[in-house]
């Protein structure tokens, strides 16, 4: 007897827990299959961007990351000097200031993976993991394809032995031993680099692999080197080059290039060939005259710089890929685990949709369109980055063989804003709005600012009207599969903003028969943001639509959704107008994704737009 | 057989797990009696001050509780105008801005307790809890009471079934069903009002019941009342006075005078005439002409106001009383649960320290002269605030039996200093430098600020030297049974500056003979602040008793003891030196107690003077 799931998820990295959070979110019925026995511990990725930062906070918990992460504030530069001798340089900020009230961090890849699971467990029961596991065969019934309610996947699982070396699975990830089957209505492969879902799908990865050798290392250094818990990039002059990035607990990650191995281009680096001391020692020869040693190693490997993209994202729109499955670079600039993530997390909230029927089935075309060009962008950034990090350093402006380390300082620092992951702009599409699809009114109104279309919507700081507690608007921009309606009416002490605000109102009251429709609980929220003083304005002046409907379900009202731009007793002004750069007298409405990417922007009279942009997405 | 332990706690509720919380700090082996089945799940205490918070984010979980909590932002004072309406008249700040980075905020004391328990779990093995259970007896071994290695005190202990209604409790909270007997060197009674373990130890209650009667819900309120989520005195003109506090899950927690109800001077009321209906409708009288309603009732009771305190607070220095065994008043200013952890934050670093040996057992006496002075103030202030809060507004100025409205809004402005928890101010004594106990070097480097001797120290942001990072000097001081040598060496590009912060370097230098005692892991940590531009100093130039020995202990150095009051990248400049009233010039050093209290205070040569008043505190 097969097993019906919504949803199948191959691999529990973390672009498929990505996946499997808003499954959780959704409550689908989901199984996630991992080949590895039992959870990582130990080293594999650790960067995390700003953006992806602000994505986990969004469930809920990114600032306990942030507290356990290793933060980057500072990159230190080490160039050698006319002597040959390493210098610093040059230090700039890691994350550029203002961008984020996340700055870049970094802790290991399964510490990430057990928050993740975490929220998994406390959000549904319906989610499980099946391990050590691995899919046999992937069948499509091709005339289901459209059919909403079939399951037209059916996958063969081989479940492997229950042989768990230690206690970091939880009851949730068991299974039957032997061969599953299991029917589906969608599937994503977030199985890695050189993926099995891939090849069934027809994948093919366009780009190529370079001569450049790295190792890596996760140790606690004993040493002089003054910046070791800096981010720092050590060009050598004859040596090759390292970078240095201060993790949790002490340990250090070294990602250092070994100039000595050189395979002929085309082929392929035996790893078999690397060791903790061959790779030790080329970094200190690179560190020189600095010292260096260890007395705890936590872990190591050796890689192969290599740029390539898959060249499609998804199949019949019912199975997707997803992480290294599609995109393999360098990691760098830690920005695997990142844009791995980030592609589950815009996939994972439009399937949500789907299969819970608040949503059109053909919002999934816009996966592909929107994450494959930032793959392209990705690589083309670690192509450039890699390249650089890996020459030589010139000796002088005659030394045209050797990489300028003003040139190299440059590329960092136009990367960091891409490396942030904020720097993300969709296009238009069925569910971002087009520039110049504006109406005469509203144009004037929106502002040339932070609020762009397609972009993610920065947070800064409101009062909440109810009880005077400063919160980050991006708080309450929760990952719960909600589209939000954001009401900037401006400064309600002018009878002509009241009168404007009370306009719409009315069309956003529920029960007026020509109001607004997708207003049900988690489809459209709208959600208040006054420039009025707090205390010259009384919560039941405003509209009802911004405070009716209690969100614990325990009667009385949600008072939530209503704020002030105003100072606050303890933690100061947030400028919500004047960073967002809206204007006071004219307001603006901005419609926000689940995902918090902006999807259209008016003033206050322009609600059928937005109207109409959502009947193309979403059903009533 | 009877089990000996190091300590017995007896009472589960806030003062009994704090207690515990440093037990588990300093691994010792506890056992806490608790006669309820369970844990609580709702209503009881609810109000968490500043300085409380403060102390929870100590142990590593402050910020946490801190999210989930409702922070009080805003009090609002309703009185009755000229026609005996209710009018919103005032409204201030319920925690005075500049004073901590913790505002006042609530939530119910289960949650609170669960995260103590958590705590408790995670970091000692040695802590079991035995309920639902009674002591029968205690028997002290008089001859015993100075041997250090001795257990004076003997429990039995009733411990009942394991009748446990809910899953609340955790393997740790089991026992043998009859009677234990226990033996223990120390015993801590947290048992609440009528405390059992103050009876046997002979403690008379001190202070009287008045004849106000007050009636308590937690409920989700359904009113057209717009402060509803702000904490609100409300006094009616004839029908008396409400307390609003808003809480958590869009509860609101009502303290309402029942006016009706008076029992004659000296006698107690009788609980069982209250109702949940009565009260309610002595709210809605009060708050007329709003509506008010509910759905959902969560808890309720109802109280007679009275102070007391405890005439003793300890016996032979081996059996301590804390919290409501020793003080009693009323809930409404939300000290009660703030006061009683302080108890045994207060008691419990000492037990720790004399029980592991690094400090002299003479200093338990500091618990009552620190502790009971606090106490009698509680009880002075509430019986103010108690009286001025049921009293009936005067109708005017002529009318004397009425309480002055503008009197009430300046006792509790004034209270609010006091109900920080951050204005507590231990005197000179044992553990507390005197003031005039200063050397003529150091006298005038002391600054007049908030830096005092035997008050909290306050927290500022410092950046950390080896990352850029900003931090709080709070949390570097966290509750780990370390005293803190804070170094305060002001600008170190001036070369005296440097060389008086070397020479004193050379004294904290473990392998010197002629070097600073109490320099163990545990006993005197040494940290750096200096006043320089961080990018101006190199971490290594500085001496190496700021950052020898390894924290993780896996080699490396200890890397996050030395500090810059400088400029953040994306967290502004903390101005610690400036917030401190330190002289940049002179430097400053200051000898922090393991509870954040300051000991006492110097200038960078006066170390001498901070060795001798260790000399009478801890062990060699």
């Amino acid at each position: 007897m097969p097993q019906d799931v919504d949803l199948v998820i191959v691999g529990a990295g973390p672009a498929g827990l990505m996946a499997a959070m808003w499954a959780a979110v959704y409550q689908l019925k989901t199984i996630i299959i991992d080949k590895r026995e039992s959870r990582i511990v130990n080293g594999h990725a650790d960067g995390l961007q700003s953006r992806t930062l602000e994505i986990l906070h969004s469930f809920g918990f990114g600032d306990q990351i942030y507290k356990e992460a290793s933060l980057m504030q500072e990159v230190c530069f080490w160039n050698p000097d006319s002597y040959g001798v390493i210098r610093r340089t040059d230090r700039i900020p890691d994350t550029i200031p203002g961008t984020s009230r996340f700055q870049q961090s970094v802790l290991h890849q399964g510490r990430i993976e057990n928050y993740l699971f975490d929220f998994i467990e406390r959000t549904s029961s319906e989610v499980s993991v099946m391990r050590p596991a691995k899919p046999l065969t992937i069948d499509v019934d091709e005339s289901a394809i459209e059919s909403e309610d079939a399951y037209p996947i059916s996958v063969r699982v081989e479940c492997l032995s229950h042989n768990q070396p230690n206690g970091t699975s939880s009851a949730q990830e068991n299974a039957e031993v032997g061969e599953n089957e299991i029917r589906c209505k969608y599937l994503i492969g977030c199985d890695g680099a050189h993926s099995w879902v891939g090849r069934q799908i027809g994948l093919v990865m366009e780009g190529e692999q370079t001569a450049s050798i790295w190792g890596v290392m996760d140790v606690v250094p004993i040493t002089d080197f003054p910046d070791i818990r800096m981010r720092c990039a050590v060009h050598s002059a004859n040596s090759g080059s390292i970078m240095i990035i201060p993790r949790e607990r002490g340990l250090v990650r070294l990602y250092i290039q070994l100039t000595d191995i050189r395979p002929a281009r085309g082929e392929r680096f035996d790893k078999s060939m690397g060791s903790p001391s061959l790779i030790f020692d080329a970094a200190k020869k690179i560190l020189q005259p600095y010292s260096l040693s260890y007395d705890y190693l936590e872990w190591w490997t050796i890689y192969q710089i290599g740029q390539r993209v898959g060249n499609t994202y998804a199949k019949f729109d019912r199975i997707f890929l997803a992480g290294d499955a599609v995109h393999t670079h360098s990691p760098k600039a830690g920005q695997g685990m990142n844009v791995s993530m980030h592609d589950t997390y815009n996939i994972g909230w439009k399937l949500g949709a789907v299969l819970n029927k608040t949503a059109q089935r053909s919002i999934l075309k816009t996966y592909e369109s929107e994450r494959r060009p930032i793959a392209q962008q990705l690589i083309e950034f670690d192509t450039k980055f890699s390249y650089m990090f890996s020459g030589r350093p010139a000796k002088d402006l005659a030394d045209e063989a050797g990489i300028s380390m003003e040139d190299f300082k440059a590329t960092f620092q136009k990367g960091n804003d891409f490396t942030s992951g904020l720097s993300v702009r969709y296009g238009a599409c069925k569910i971002v709005a087009q520039e110049h699809h504006k109406s005469a009114s509203a144009d004037p109104a929106i502002p040339k600012s932070v609020l762009q279309l397609g972009s993610r919507l920065p947070s800064f700081q409101v009062v909440c009207q109810c009880d005077a507690t400063p919160i980050q608007l991006g708080d309450v921009l929760k990952s719960d599969g909600s589209w939000r309606l954001l009401v900037f009416p401006g400064d309600l002490r002018h009878e002509a903003s009241m009168q404007r605000l009370k306009n719409l109102g009315e069309r956003l009251d529920r029960s007026s028969p020509c109001g607004f429709p997708f207003l049900t609980e988690n489809c459209v929220q709208p959600i208040l943001i006054h420039a009025s003083p707090r205390r010259e304005i009384e919560l039941f002046d405003l509209p009802k639509a911004f405070y009716c409907g209690s969100a614990a379900g325990n009667g009385g009202f949600d008072y939530y959704r209503i704020f002030a731009d105003d100072e606050s007793y303890h933690q100061g002004h947030g400028h919500a107008y004047e960073n967002y750069g809206v204007d006071k007298e004219r307001g603006l409405v901005v419609l926000v994704r689940p995902d918090q990417y902006t999807s259209w922007m008016g003033g206050l009279e322009d609600l059928a737009e937005a109207e109409r942009l959502l009947s193309g997405i979403l059903r009533r």
